[in-house]
C-alpha cells in the first residue's frame, strides 16, 4: 500500500497524503477490468481532469514567456508540448511508466511501451497531484518535468535527424547513404534494433532503438554529432 | 479609462486593478487592428489563456459534482458547457457583449451579435480575472455565473423545444402546427422576427428572436408553458 507512494517521493520529491487517489492514477482500464471483484478506480476520470491542469499550466507558461508571440504560435507550441510523446517522454524520464498497473493482456501486447498509455497515465497523475496537493504544486512540478525544460524537449521530439543528415552530407556533393540493420533482440512488443549508418561504404555511427525508424534516427543524430565535433558542419 | 472598470464592478462584483488588462480582453482583433497607430493589443492571447481557465474550472467542478459519473459523460457535458453558446448567454446575461469594441466594419456588419466574438471576449475576460485576480477568484465567478445554473445552460442551449411541442400535442390526436411570421423589425444585422403559433388555425402562442428559428423555438417553448400551466401536459 505505501510502496509507490515512497517510489512518487523518491523519483518526484512529491509526498502524496492521499495514497488511493495515486493508486488510482496509475490504474489502467484494462487492470480495474481484471479486477472487477475489488471495484478499483481506473485512471480515466482522473485523466480528465489532469489533462486540463496540464492545459491551463501550459498555457500560463508560454503566455507569461512569450509575452510578444502571437497567439497563434503560443497555439502550436502548446500542441507540441502536451502531445504524447512530450508527455511520455517525461513520464520515462521520471520512472512512471514502471507504475502503471496493467492488465495482462495489454501488458503482453506491449502497452507499458505504448506512449499513449504512459502519456494517459502521466495526466492522471497530475490530475492526482492537483486534488492532493493543490494548483501551486503541480504547477511547481510540471515547470520542473515539463515547462522549464520544454524547447529542448520540442526539439527532440521534433527534429528528424535522417533528413538533416541528408541535406548537410549531400551539400558537400554526392555520397551514398546507407542504414544497415546489424541487430535486433527482445521479445515482438519490445524488440530493440540496431542500426549501423554508411557513408559510401565507410562506418559512421551506430545508433539504436524500439523501432527501426528510431534507430535510424539515433544513428543520424549520432552521426551529425560527430560531424560537428570535427567542425565539418 | 476608468469607465469599464466601473461596469465591470458593477455587472460581476469584480475590481479590476490592472484596467489595462481589462481592456485588452474586449478588445476585438478588428478594433486594434483599425487602430494600428495606438498599438493596442487585441484579446486573442487572453483568449488563449482563457479558454485553458475555463477548461480546468469545469472539468474540476464536474469531477467534483459528478463523482460516479464515468469520463466519457463528464467530457460530453464539458462540451456542452464551454460551446459557444452557453459563453454567450453568460456573457450577455452580464452585458459584457456591450462592451466589446469592434472595427466598424465588424460592427456594421452584426459582430456584437455573434456567438462567436462574444465568446471569445468572455474567455479573454477570464483570462483577465486569473491574471489580475488569481484562480480562486476566477473559479469563484465561473462557479456563480456558469457552472452552478450549469443544468438549466445545458437544457436552454440543447432542448428543441418545437420537436418537443410537436411530439406533445400529437400524441394526443392529429392536429395541424403552424408558424406564421406575423412581423419583423430592425436592421438586417439584427432582425427581429415574431412568430405566432396556431394549432388547427386557433392562436396558441407568440415568440421572439433575433432569427425565424429561435422565434419559432420561443414560441413553442411559451406554447408548452401554457399547456402546462393548463395540465394539459
Amino acid at each position: 500500500m505505501e510502496k509507490i507512494a515512497d517510489i512518487i517521493q523518491k523519483n518526484t520529491g512529491i509526498t502524496f497524503t492521499n495514497i488511493e487517489i495515486l493508486q488510482t492514477a496509475f490504474c489502467h482500464t484494462s487492470y480495474a477490468n481484471e479486477h472487477a471483484k475489488e471495484k478499483l478506480k481506473d485512471n480515466e476520470r482522473l485523466e480528465f481532469l489532469g489533462d486540463a491542469v496540464l492545459e491551463l499550466i501550459t498555457s500560463d507558461f508560454l503566455f507569461n514567456t512569450y509575452p510578444d508571440k502571437p497567439e497563434g504560435q503560443l497555439t502550436r507550441m502548446r500542441a507540441q508540448l502536451v502531445k504524447e510523446p512530450s508527455l511520455a517522454l517525461v513520464a520515462r524520464k521520471y520512472q512512471l511508466d514502471q507504475l502503471i498497473q496493467l492488465g495482462k493482456g495489454e501488458e503482453a501486447s506491449g502497452g507499458r511501451f505504448r506512449d499513449s498509455i504512459v502519456s494517459d497515465a502521466f495526466e492522471a497523475f497530475l490530475g492526482a497531484i492537483y486534488l492532493d496537493q493543490g494548483f501551486a504544486r503541480v504547477t511547481e512540478f510540471l515547470q520542473q518535468a515539463l515547462l522549464k525544460p520544454h524547447l529542448q524537449i520540442i526539439k527532440v521530439i521534433n527534429i528528424d535527424y535522417k533528413t538533416l543528415f541528408q541535406e548537410k552530407v549531400q551539400s558537400q556533393g554526392p555520397v551514398n547513404i546507407d542504414y544497415r540493420l546489424i541487430k535486433e533482440e527482445g521479445p515482438a512488443h519490445h524488440r530493440l534494433f540496431v542500426v549501423a549508418l554508411y557513408l559510401d561504404d565507410q562506418l559512421v555511427s551506430q545508433g539504436q532503438g524500439y523501432s527501426k525508424k528510431s534507430a535510424q534516427m539515433a544513428a543520424a543524430e549520432a552521426a551529425l554529432e560527430a560531424m560537428d565535433e570535427k567542425g565539418k558542419l
